[in-house]
């Protein structure tokens, strides 16, 4: 989860949403990602799908089964989805998205996509949240 | 739908699940997508996502407000989601997937992401349903 604070910072140095993702596989990252929507100007570019993406091309297979997210901010509809579609075992996030969340919070994503990963919530959770913070706070002042 | 349609053919030959996808802003085509999830080894690759990457290509933005997705099979959750993430004002798909349609079959689409899509389902269902059915059918028999 420190690596994937590492990498919100870089997408909040960078002007985007400050939000980092690594994927793990046998205890070894195997891929990275963060927000990158603004400079890409794809809709996908969530950290969770860039890492996904990434962990696709090491493996050189769609299925990351045995692999484990973990992520800084509470996977959307669209990431909860990529990672049920991508058969990620494990998703382990920061901060909570109360509003638009789809791991516990709007929904359980093991109910919503008859899967059965296994979760954790509310890891690092205060920094996770405060880099977050942060950012809508400079945002509202400019 | 019917150049969707063809687009699903092109997947059915290479072996891939026949699923096509087009993006439409005022009246013209601005994006195709066919499923090749095995070609690509992405977990992304469903014809919804492929669409969508190039519409955001092609319009150098990530929001897609007033276009439409013509798909030939009702979108599943990640897919569901990348459409509510870039805006997509309309959804028309063909078959529906009871099992993992979450358009208007597993879910309702609006009341899941919070978004006003405007939704048409079963549009030339019979021909998006019998090349599905062809594929699955051949599957089979191997």
């Amino acid at each position: 989860m420190l690596r994937a604070l590492e990498l919100a910072k870089k997408a909040y140095e960078l002007g985007e949403v400050p939000v980092g993702a690594v994927i793990v596989k046998n205890g070894e990252i195997i891929a990275e990602g963060y927000n990158r929507r603004q400079a890409t100007n794809r809709a996908l570019s969530h950290a969770e799908i860039e890492a996904i993406e990434k962990a696709n091309e090491v493996t050189g297979d769609w299925r990351l089964d045995g692999t484990s997210i973990y992520v800084t901010l509470e996977p959307c509809l669209m990431c909860a989805g990529a990672i049920s579609a991508s058969r990620i075992g494990e998703v382990v996030f920061g901060a909570y998205d109360i509003d638009r969340g789809f791991i516990s919070s709007r929904a359980d994503i093991n109910k919503l996509g008859n899967t059965d990963i296994t979760v954790f919530g509310g890891i690092k959770e205060d920094r996770c949240k405060e880099i977050l913070d942060m950012f809508f706070e400079n945002k509202r002042r400019k």
